[in-house]
């Protein structure tokens, strides 16, 4: 068992810095198409041998520290009550879009055994085959919210933000469903198996400071200190995406691991953590694109900015992308292998 | 004249924080709606009459102490020799994208007088119309150069920077030939009359601030110090979109006043950028949203974190957006000004 992954995550000594990467189990993956063509995108996730056929493609391909469960962000809100469909074009299609109070009200908080039973199957089937650790996870509750009060994906989030500021009170509302919906769902991954967890905060950074502050960090800060108290011993990653604004405030979330994207620099970001938190990230995914060589300097140089953290685990700034080149993705890992030596 | 604005750019004392709102001739107004309905869009940025006219309406209705030039950053682009077309669906889309070396052969440093002529009489009613300073205005090079890349808007910039990456030869061809555009395109517009200039660089943010450092650091500096050169006393504005992780580097561009987005704190702004430079900004333009109250409780904080700066003019920390109530942006420019009021 490789747990050099968990011993990062827990700030501990290790022989050289882990790796893994955002969608690892995703479409530039040959084999994930192979599969992939067979079932639809929602199928695939509700199918818990195919979710952990493709759970394990990368950790044997590109040689990574660490497993992601095969999941979407939004299994939760099909489950809170939504109809929820990927469309080719659009991504996903939440049909009838969040606005008004009894829309909220008729929201349940759903029991993961009961509703998304094949998240925890998978779970159990990848926790008998896998040698390195499981990361089970959610998306965040703002993150989540966007997509219920949009109906989808959005480039503004001003049906959000007109919520958020018109009328908090129902915004908090719906904020507190989604947060106990994501402490129950980690928690239940945790209880079957999910080694540590990630909470994905994808659009966390379209916040100014002054709305992050108030309207989704003391959500954050509450689904971290409920795991903790549940299961003290697993980690906790918080991934707040275009942090460079807010990164010092999401230190505040109580995570163990803070995820940051590629448009702060890694060097910036230590300081900013300090020494009381283990940081996670953060290349650009546009630069395994470049040639070899190049991918290696970039390597090395987050690799020497993240020595001064209390730990490091070398990840993507988000997800790969579906067009990129396998082998350049295998170069990162080794080019982080190499480099990440500790003497 | 109320020269509020262009003391502001200077660092010089103000009776009050002066105010504009980036797209501020937009299509939140519906004298903007109306003569837009005549003619289609780029026709309207090209007949200097109805560009004078939209420019001059914010002026009179929201009462801000500076106008910006009616026009499209990617005009330059077209004088350049690429086919321009707006799409209702699409946005812009620039129908042959520049990917090798002979597309990049093939544009020209085009000269403002001959293929942009309608810019500059749009500036020479303006200068005779205007009671205040007048703003001319152009993309900056890696912004400019996200569109002919990619041949429209894009979500990750792929193509150009893969060019970056895999040819960066080639990209920096493209640079040198739009950096040399930018500065004798705004050149001629402070020529003509454009009383301050700003630069928009609305995806320097997508760059981690490693790539922004040698990718468009070096030509936006150019830009500014050609023009410094030419026009000692024109202020220089350099916009850099999602700046929280470059502002440090963006301050080295030389430019006059730092326009900054909401999604860094106006005061984490203010000591980043010192005692040396202006800073411009930042209101979440979905705040216009809220209500009055709140819309003015923001507008204080900022004002308050602004006061510690060199200089501070009041915008949005992006363009105002379509769906924006009049009587709300007319509400941001009143509290500005009351409360921006020096003793």
């Amino acid at each position: 068992m490789n747990d050099t992954f968990l011993k990062a995550c827990r700030g501990e000594k290790v022989d050289y810095t882990p790796v893994w990467l955002m969608r690892q189990a995703g479409r530039y993956l040959p084999e994930y198409q192979a599969v992939r063509g067979q079932v639809d995108f929602l199928t695939l996730c509700k199918t818990p041998e195919l979710a952990a056929k493709v759970t394990l493609q990368p950790v044997d391909i590109l040689g990574v520290d660490a497993a992601i469960l095969f999941s979407d962000i939004l299994i939760p809100i099909e489950a809170m009550g939504m109809h929820l469909e990927f469309s080719e074009k659009k991504g996903p299609v939440l049909s009838e879009p969040v606005r008004t109070k009894s829309n909220v009200e008729k929201l349940i908080v759903p029991d993961t055994e009961d509703s998304m039973s094949f998240v925890l199957d998978t779970i159990k089937i990848l926790r008998r085959e896998l040698k390195v650790p499981l990361i089970g996870f959610s998306g965040a509750p703002f993150t989540l919210a966007t997509y219920m009060i949009e109906g989808g994906s959005s480039k503004n989030f001003l049906n959000t933000k007109k919520m958020m500021f018109q009328n908090s009170g129902l915004f908090n509302y719906l904020m507190k469903k989604l947060t106990k919906t994501v402490i129950s769902y980690l928690s239940s991954q945790i209880e079957a198996g999910a080694q540590a967890v990630q909470i994905f905060d994808s659009w966390a950074g379209a916040l100014s400071p002054v709305d992050y502050k108030e309207f989704e960090l003391p959500y954050v800060k509450k689904i971290v200190s409920a795991l903790k108290k549940q299961h003290p011993d697993t980690p906790v990653i918080y991934f707040a995406n275009d942090c460079a604004g807010i990164i010092k405030e999401a230190k505040k979330s109580g995570a163990d691991v803070i995820g940051v994207d590629w448009r702060i620099d890694m060097a910036d970001a230590v300081k900013k953590l300090g020494k009381k938190v283990v940081v996670q990230g953060n290349l650009d995914p546009c630069v395994l694109f470049a040639p070899k060589e190049h991918i290696e300097e970039r390597v090395k140089d987050i690799l020497f900015k993240g020595e001064s953290a209390k730990g490091h685990i070398f990840n993507l700034g988000h997800g790969i992308l579906p067009e990129t080149p396998v082998e350049n993705a295998i170069a990162m890992v080794e080019a982080v292998h190499k480099y990440g030596k500790k003497e």
